[in-house]
């Protein structure tokens, strides 16, 4: 009984941090959202570039490098403990809170290539951009394989 | 008809440069409203310091005003031309599209502050901090007075 009762207050602990950083567990979720879906839209902007599909331009690259790398580092507190189960739809899967420690290896991936993908975009190289997007959508697709639904 | 006719063609060209940036209509409206959920988010963390609910601590008011500032920057290009009748729900007035040169002083005046509240929260002054703090959110209330509905 005594384990329980300490395991539950150290949830109700760790919650309790989790929730300083929001108002309610659906701010958590919508913040973790709104942070992803801003970094898809500049990522979408290397991308272009990176394909071929808008002239590569070093500067407008960096630009959007850069967002994508700010905002890859702010989503994962939306993932605190009690944000799996919010009011408003989400495809983050079980496993986000079940394999935590895989799931903060991704998003740590995940950081570590959005920084090299500002390096390239800086480089005034086609080729390098091309190599670190193909790198960054690599950790994208790694961890949407493991913790979010279709 | 020649005018009108010109006049159309502008739209377009204006529209088409819109478009560019976003892949449909909604991912614009989808954009600005996240970029405001996030800086909000942020903005509050700011607030609690200013307001004394949490104690200054000088980095992490930095950390969370650098985001607010960073964030004030993106938003504006996702109420482009053709976005104000989307298909997901919007608060913003249409007068964020009829009054344009109010729209866009009243965001200029937002990113003016915002940089005055990472200078401010860098002072290790919890009064300098105050006073960014309000002049911040006088900034939003302003732009949310003419242009959001309640």
């Amino acid at each position: 009984m005594k384990i329980r009762f300490l395991a539950a207050a150290a949830v109700t602990l760790v919650a309790a941090s989790a929730q300083a950083q929001f108002a309610k567990v659906d701010d958590a979720v919508k913040y973790r959202q709104s942070a992803l879906f801003v970094m898809a839209q500049h990522f979408g902007r290397v991308a272009a570039m990176a394909n071929g599909r808008v002239p590569y331009d070093a500067a407008v690259a960096t630009q959007n490098a850069e967002l994508v790398a700010e905002m890859s580092r702010l989503p994962w507190q939306g993932f605190g403990p009690g944000t799996d189960k919010p009011g408003i739809p989400t495809r983050a899967k079980p496993e986000v809170w079940t394999e935590d420690g895989k799931f903060r290896a991704a998003a740590d991936q995940l950081q570590l290539e959005t920084s090299k993908l500002v390096a390239a975009a800086k480089t005034s190289n086609v080729d390098n951009l091309k190599q670190a997007f193909q790198a960054t959508a690599a950790a994208c697709k790694n961890c949407h394989d493991h913790f979010r639904k279709d």
